[in-house]
């Protein structure tokens, strides 16, 4: 049988073997290839790395979503930077107050075989009303001027440091993202999987801190992004999402959510790292 | 260059590569691999499984060793159950209250080579005059009338259920356990990775009710036994360890340990489940 084998890593990477290919294409940007597996239901990867399983994208997808969701209490309008899959604006549809979300994916091919393959992710939420798709390098997109201090909630759902995503680890993206927010406004980054990409994580604090008066990091663990541990960073200009005081008015309303892996106990305890990651 | 190619499941493993293989023999029980890789330092293999490795093995060992002593608080004699790397009775030895330390591993070969190969994990703990080494099964040393209601913890750092390990997931370990432990002694064990061993865990959880009164689940993160979140399990006779009212009181004890993992916050929210787990 195939194997899928990961290109993330030099000296280490998973391999899943793969039931049935559903798509391989190659499109502008990256080659595509979207498969079924034993263990994860349907996968997609680009350029060898895998994005999202049908099976444990919960994991991230909610912790992107729900925690600065319920932080911020009132958030109306969402950008979602990559996310051309449709998990993230899949779960944010949840919360009924959401009037306008954007999703600025790079790939129009992405886009088109998330929606036509990988309904069980996105539940057909790519062609829901509320959601504007942009077809543009996000990087280029928050510049824009219509979009200053727009955003409630801004989530990077981006790809790794390498190729065309390099642009949304530099210090001008943090800088556009400050621009882009409401005063209340908070950002998540997917920020990696420490125990293999240590500078990433530091690099990222280094530039919050110049730039927010509120940022930090909680964690996930996702089966599929090898190496335990994966960290999502969070920035603001007012906001302290750390201070969870309000918490358990909010219980019962988390709950509704109807979530595979966020809890209001986990929503703390995600602020809660272990140490050696405190080190870093 | 070689892999080290993980056979624990079918359609899916990790590939480290190798960079010097330092042992490799054939037991009386398994094959062992002793190797160098470059994300983890040493590494430890059994029957092409991966056991232990330099630079990850403290998420797995700190929370089955400090968590329970934390919260039991007055432990002198420890039961090791598997062990043989020394990991565990290296950070069992930090408390110095602990009187007597037995390891019960079924293969000498294990012991002989982790102490030989494996210092940075074990620091030389397996020759330490605290340390009793009984090369045997385990699931027939508990049944030693000289050790009944003898030991305050023990530490069930067991392989997979697959092999000679299966005597120690059965209904009958678990009642020698109880056994084993003084009235207030707790007992932890390994209990795989939920994503991938759900009955491992359902068939624990059940055998645990049908004998313990205080019994559960917390969870760690390591990174080379792939699959997300690990799953540690205990009981006890009298100890509720979720009880954590007086652990603030413990905290400059708890730095003192100087962990890589185990934090005192960490401890707390080891207990909070993802919602998937809960549903487990």
């Amino acid at each position: 049988m195939k194997k899928f084998s990961e290109n993330l890593y030099k000296k280490y990477n998973q391999n899943i073997f793969i039931e049935k290919i559903i798509v391989k294409k190659k499109s502008k940007f990256q080659d595509i290839l979207i498969f079924n597996s034993k263990y994860f239901g349907k996968i997609l990867a680009l350029d060898n790395v895998l994005q999202i399983t049908e099976f444990d994208h919960y994991f991230y997808s909610e912790m992107l979503t729900h925690l600065p969701m319920i932080s911020h209490g009132n958030v109306k309008k969402v950008l979602i930077i990559g996310g051309g899959d449709g998990a993230i604006a899949s779960e944010l549809l949840k919360h009924k107050k959401i009037k306008e979300i954007f999703i600025c994916e790079i790939d129009e091919d992405v886009i088109n075989l998330s929606h036509k393959y990988l309904k069980k992710i996105n539940h057909g939420c790519l062609k829901n009303s509320k959601v504007n798709i942009a077809i543009e390098d996000a990087s280029k997109f928050i510049k824009n001027n219509k979009f200053k201090n727009y955003f409630d909630l801004i989530i990077a759902d981006r790809p790794d440091p390498i190729g065309p995503g390099k642009n949304l680890f530099k210090l001008n993206f943090y800088k556009d993202i400050k621009n882009s927010l409401t005063h209340e406004g908070i950002a998540v980054f997917q920020n990696g999987v420490p125990f293999f990409q240590k500078k990433e994580l530091k690099d990222t604090k280094k530039y919050l801190k110049s730039i927010f008066k509120f940022y930090g990091l909680y964690l996930t663990v996702v089966p599929t992004y090898i190496g335990g541990h994966m960290a999502l960073t969070w920035a603001s200009k007012a906001t302290d999402i750390t201070n969870t005081i309000n918490l358990n008015r909010k219980i019962k309303f988390i709950k509704k959510l109807n979530t595979k892996y966020y809890t209001s106990e986990i929503h703390q305890s995600s602020f809660h790292l272990p140490q050696w990651i405190k080190d870093i």
